[in-house]
């Protein structure tokens, strides 16, 4: 029953492809040499696509399946097997191919879709340079316009041009969708990309292009990354992705964006995907560190409380439980989150209108989400390692080659920094335009309707923060720091007055002449704590919405207690702030610390339960430290 | 100045080492698998061995150089070269030597010692067990004298036994030292150490001994790992090393220690110095990582506050700061309280009568200094590795070597949370001997005495609270938060009311009757707690007292600045707790918040020589982007 809760929407479509993905043979990649692991993944890349589960986030009038929420649930499941092959998946269908989908009109779905789909036509996506990895729209990489022969010349103009760190360019891919400022008789257009074939058929590299290898990297040795260098390359015009930035014959450009910073923010728009599987993909390893942490703790015994004592099992130790379960519970709200983050994406994709502001803000959800669930997930895999002591050091365990696979993830897809100051400024934007010079009424209004949505419902100026008192009173009480309405209020609350106390120093600012760039720089911490606090926001609202759903009241108060751990933890992590703000007492502080010791005291039964709801297959968690530890200790009894 | 300040007692000692250890041959790890890592690490050891350092920490009878102190320094800089190689040579010279040397006699000293230091025997530490990692007291493997034949029989019962994650097992070792329930016709005596080959000359694994690979970790894999299992293995009475336990030809035991508990933490005790090199070594990589970092982000520009401005430098960020230097500062606290750590050591284990009061203190700060800063670096590298987005993910920068050495740091030599628990009891029994039931005076008194030293001088009851109150007011003001009075004050009283608090819970809940593990498993996260603190105001004093030597007044003024740094943080990561215990008010910690922004922006143009205090020689620094980064913006102008 947790499992199918967990599933969500795509619960059959889930348990489908796990089935289909347990059939791909995945090879013990701990003893594998860079180019072995590279081979070996690319055998399963195509293994993969032999089942047709990659075809789904593609149109249909090509093959695919049009259906954006259940290809994130295929990568999902991918990281569960393996993040090498998700990652290659995401490089070939997500980044490569989804930009040719995206970005790319008919002549281009028509000819590259489906030998893409199939993997017969490996390819990457060429956009971060040496010089710009966070600030792509200033790429150096040129394609100009030669009208005499009806081309496009790229161009690198020095190394910090070279494209880096682009997967599949070390070895497989034959085409690239290349990022380059697109210039023509008339001037600079910014950033658009073009398809630049890099390998012939039989592998050879195409001339004018310079291919390196980026060589060993922390984790993820079954991706090839490579460098790219292109010396006058030139090919031909129908090779610009021209969706939202055209070239006609004569040279000249058109588009339906006017400002060519808009259009490049337009084009990443569309690649929003990219993000949203990053962080499911996130919760997926940090589900199977959590299942391997959780289930040897729960075995595994050390110290005895006296000489002749039975040993006491890890997870008994309240130590241990504080170590964990809290880990535990936030890997549950980032889950519903996702689910939510999902469904939201799965709609604006499939409107029949696209609706601008919608496309925005999911931008900014995804920009949020991606940016938390990749800082937990690394924390998290952390926590696991440390917690199966020695055991979780040996390759054979699995713990470290998830830590050493999802280091990255905090800076692939976008620096989580850099992406939560975009979610903080998309939150700072809209702001502006609802709220401009209102009052404090019509910036609680505001953050009522963007941050609190049908959860709760707020009507007046102060009735947040009242409510937060009316509900959780100004003394300790443990059951009101479990009332999920004070929890929310609490939550909106808090973003309402970074977001509000941060609008006030801006505008400050401005009035006593400070620039843009100082003001920026001024209050960056500042953005970034609005962020944070809304992405927290979210996820609490996400876990309520979810709770909701569920109709057992066994699931109910299982799932409640989870959420209220989730809950505590982050007040606990933010105490300060919630002190410093009179927002709590001392003594509600206090109470919080408590009520996480015994939440984890409560919770400790049900450990094994929660981490099996995630429904990892057993064949994927290989660990010997999850079957040899009962078997050992029953041997040591005898 | 200020390297030749941070090289501290042992600085010339330092110096000429490191300029020893820079010609020993280090290979490019990053693309060797496991087998030739491995004979890597064993050639790099035992060029190491011709340089003679290693034989600092050994007696100088055995022409060794007696000098404890100077040997730790020995690893430290070794884990500044080549983390591998710094725990090949832990397990040669610091465990399996180490023990040899403390826990052995003449007759083991005059046949091993000097082939031990020599790298021409190498051997092992056995003392971890599959069943038994941190409590090794409980141990399965026995050695049952059979005086017969005047043999002990080194036997392991069943696969918990089995001992594991052995350095030096699974390829190199020759001899081990093995851990073992030592048994006579009388009874079992608890853990004793015998000497037992595992191999003979030419390599071949002896009879009765089984040894099997612990195969690929998540990182050091430079170290042949593995596990032994013996069956009936016969030794002579000889083989054990018999200075705190001896067995005579009649089979009569006798021990100058009598309790076998005591008599195992007496022999555990002598082993302290692994966890001092252990501290030590993860500073010098959290230290490398750092450098590479401040360096990169020194001169790395991203985004650009308008379309013509050059793009800006990412320390100049205030977030990119915010994230660094807090660690740097920290980094240097630590470094300090290494320094310090290793003076009481090289006194005690020099001292003319061993003092045992001062040897379990010295036990005490290492186990709490060990686990401290172990989590610091693991916590520092992942920072450092974020901070260079993609290219820190590349194994060529080095970060990630780093990261993947590092992490089991926090387990080996002791797990972090077991040695913090070990830290807390020592201070509880410390409390609980000095204190007994004295009033407050008393217990402020031992606080004083114990944990402020001769840094400041605390005379009555409520002086520390009055102290803190009087230099650093109740209100906002950032010069007093750097009073370094009113920090010492701060962080001692923390640790007195964690400590009495504390104890007036263990004695009410005795009180109350309940036993003693209803009690340690109720308390456990307070003495965590109060473990942490005492060790967070060690480290403090250590940073005060290496100010006060400094003589320069800008290198006063700059590690002033750096030490303010490191305390405010601390203040921050722990503010809730000040706040709930009113030792601050709200505007006290919105000011501690603020100063850290002022402190970052202060310290940011010191950056670099900040770093370049850490001597790390440059051909250790091998990170292409140290040095491409200029080339490239250079060549990207032009």
């Amino acid at each position: 029953m947790l499992q199918r809760h967990l599933g969500g929407r795509w619960a059959d479509i889930r348990a489908t492809f796990t089935d289909q993905i347990r059939q791909i043979p995945l090879s013990d990649t701990e003893n594998l040499d860079t180019a072995e692991h590279r081979v070996a993944t690319l055998q399963a890349l195509q293994a993969t696509a032999r089942t047709g589960i990659q075809r789904l986030g593609f149109d249909e009038k090509y093959g695919g399946g049009g259906d954006p929420g259940a290809s994130i649930t295929v990568f999902e499941i991918l990281a569960q097997a393996d993040l090498s092959l998700m990652v290659k998946a995401g490089v070939q269908w997500g980044l490569f191919g989804g930009a040719i989908n995206a970005l790319g009109t008919d002549v281009h779905h028509e000819k590259y879709l489906r030998p893409i789909m199939d993997a017969d036509l490996i390819g990457c996506f060429a956009m971060t340079e040496t010089g710009h990895g966070s600030d792509v729209q200033r790429i150096r990489t040129t394609a100009t316009y030669d009208p005499a022969t009806d081309e496009f010349v790229v161009h690198s103009p020095d190394s910090s041009a070279r494209k880096d760190y682009i997967g599949n360019a070390a070895n497989d891919g034959r085409l690239a969708v290349v990022f380059a400022q697109l210039v023509t008789a008339a001037g600079v257009h910014g950033p658009h990309a073009l398809l630049v074939p890099i390998r012939d058929e039989a592998g050879a590299t195409m001339q004018g292009v310079t291919i390196t290898d980026c060589g060993r990297k922390g984790g993820l040795n079954g991706v090839d990354n490579g460098r790219l260098m292109f010396s006058q390359v030139r090919v031909p015009r129908q090779a610009l992705l021209n969706r939202y930035g055209a070239v006609d014959e004569k040279g000249e450009y058109s588009s339906p964006v006017e400002s060519s910073s808009r259009r490049f923010f337009t084009m990443l728009g569309t690649l929003v995907r990219g993000r949203v599987s990053v962080a499911g993909s996130a919760g997926s390893a940090t589900k199977k560190a959590l299942a391997i942490a959780v289930r040897y703790g729960d075995v595994r015994r050390q110290f005895a409380a006296g000489a002749d004592a039975e040993e006491t099992v890890l997870l008994d130790y309240p130590a241990y439980q504080r170590t964990l379960l809290p880990v535990l519970a936030r890997t549950y709200a980032l889950h519903f989150a996702q689910d939510e983050l999902l469904r939201i994406m799965h709609e604006v994709q499939t409107a029949a209108e696209p609706d601008e502001q919608q496309q925005r803000e999911l931008e900014s959800r995804a920009a949020g989400m991606k940016a938390l669930a990749t800082w937990h997930a690394s924390e998290a895999v952390s926590v696991c390692r440390e917690a199966c002591g020695g055991a979780g050091y040996l390759a054979e365990n699995q713990i470290t080659q998830l830590k050493a696979d999802l280091d990255v993830f905090t800076t692939f897809e976008g620096a989580n920094t850099v992406l939560l100051q975009l979610a903080g400024k998309g939150l700072m934007t809209q702001y502006r335009e609802h709220v401009g010079d209102l009052d404090t009424v019509g910036m609680v209004g505001f953050i009522a309707e963007q941050v609190l949505g049908d959860v709760a419902e707020i009507t007046s100026a102060r009735s947040l923060l009242q409510r937060i008192r009316m509900i959780g009173g100004r003394e300790s009480d443990s059951a009101s720091l479990r009332d999920r309405d004070w929890q929310l209020a609490l939550f909106a609350d808090r973003t309402e007055h970074l977001v509000s106390s941060l609008g006030r120093r801006i505008q400050k600012a401005a009035k006593d002449g400070a620039d843009s760039e100082t003001i920026s720089s001024r209050t960056q911490n500042h953005v970034l704590r609005a962020a944070r606090a809304h992405v927290e926001h979210l996820v609490l609202q996400g876990f309520a919405v979810s709770i909701a759903k569920a109709e057992d009241p066994d699931l109910v108060a299982l799932l409640g207690a989870v959420c209220d751990l989730h809950v505590l933890s982050e007040i606990e992590r933010d105490a300060a702030w919630f002190l410093e703000h009179d927002r709590l007492t001392v003594s509600q502080t206090k109470t919080v610390s408590l009520g996480i010791d015994q939440l984890c005291a409560e919770l400790r039964p049900h450990a094994r339960l929660l981490v099996d709801g995630f429904s990892i297959p057993e064949e994927w968690l290989t660990a010997p430290i999850l079957f040899e530890e009962r078997e050992r200790q029953a041997s040591a009894r005898c």
